[in-house]
């Protein structure tokens, strides 16, 4: 039986979905096999079977299942003789708040830093689509958003300060060795490396560092994806 | 062998460290018996055997700890038969980034809008050495501090609406029981509780029910301390 995962895509091959990059980070960490499919923003009707309109999307066997928590829940409860994504069910419950603070601390901080970037790399074909949802959703077009003023910089520093309060005396947010909580916020920062250049992190940061060694797991995969290697 | 915990006092044995209550938390989670030694601000001779001026400190037989997180780590490590606080590696590893959140955001937040509340519940003769210290490292005097203003509530409700969002669908922070990571962020409203009658959190947000969980841990020692009821 084969899993697929619905995920989204930009030009040239680019992934810059972080709640994609949750669930492919899951998979290989359970290392299950599954194909990708490529979706662009106005695409949607691929994704049509599973009754709502949002990516991720996997597909395993008969079963469908979508947001990349309940996903990830659902790889956990499924395939129980591969590695854990949580360790235990404190280890689970932890993971929800940091779930909750990725989407909307980091996230909400970073758009300011990288969002009109990725303009450059969606589909031509999505254009229009991206332009008007974003200026509905936050009230301004993606150029107005992604300020990088002191104030937004001041407030994605905030947040890699928490990041690196955590990482301080731990290689990875979930202690020795990487799991699920890492991968939800590694999900951010691959967003930003697919489609912007702008430099978040000074090379010797330990968050950097921590970036540097999830990029290098399941054989350099995260590395490999297309993106900007600052 | 006793365990001994020192921990901050005020007035009418008011308890107001969140750090002490973590390590308070700690304790009868793992069903350990313990004496307290109250310690007030200016009498910090108590716990110069610790080699530092900071409470909590664990005194357990011939070993003593200081730095909450190091005595969680301590009781985690030392006594393995009792309850676990972290459940497993992944649990522990993401409990220091929610420990790291709680200091750097929670706590950021909530001296907002109830440092000079502390005033009132310091034992007379720690009044001036509180206003000298605090006003040292905030730039202002603790009335100064306290300013209630809408971007202090704003601040304080975008904290708790990351609480909402991780409760949403478990009653602890650590799942289904609570745990060391539920301990973390108490602190911090039993800190609150203890010396301030501000009412921070509506009777019908998850997060007071959440709370309301935490005060009838332990047979009730939480909601037993004195503190006000709101």
């Amino acid at each position: 039986m084969t899993i697929t995962l619905y995920e989204l895509t930009g030009r040239d091959d680019r992934r810059f979905s972080p709640y994609c990059w949750r669930t492919r980070m899951a998979l290989a960490h359970k290392g299950l096999d599954y194909e990708t499919v490529p979706v662009r923003f106005t695409d949607k009707d691929q994704i049509a079977f599973s009754g709502q309109k949002r990516v991720p999307v996997l597909r395993d066997g008969d079963t469908v299942v979508s947001d990349s928590w309940t996903i990830a829940c659902y790889l956990e409860d499924t395939y129980t003789d591969t590695p854990s994504l949580f360790g235990c069910a404190a280890g689970r419950g932890l993971a929800r708040f940091l779930n909750a603070w990725t989407d909307g601390t980091l996230h909400a901080a970073l758009i300011r830093l990288v969002l009109a970037d990725i303009l450059e790399h969606v589909d031509p074909a999505d254009r229009d689509y991206f332009i008007e949802s974003r200026s509905a959703r936050f009230g301004s077009p993606p150029e107005a958003v992604q300020t990088r003023s002191d104030a937004d910089l001041a407030r994605f520093a905030a947040a890699v300060g928490t990041l690196r309060t955590a990482l301080d005396g731990q290689p990875f947010l979930c202690g020795d060795a990487p799991a699920y909580g890492d991968y939800i916020v590694f999900g951010a920062f691959a967003w930003a490396r697919a489609i912007s250049d702008f430099k978040l992190l000074e090379t010797d940061d330990p968050v950097y560092l921590w970036r540097d060694r999830l990029l290098g797991l399941f054989g350099g995969m995260p590395r490999q994806a297309r993106g900007y290697d600052v």
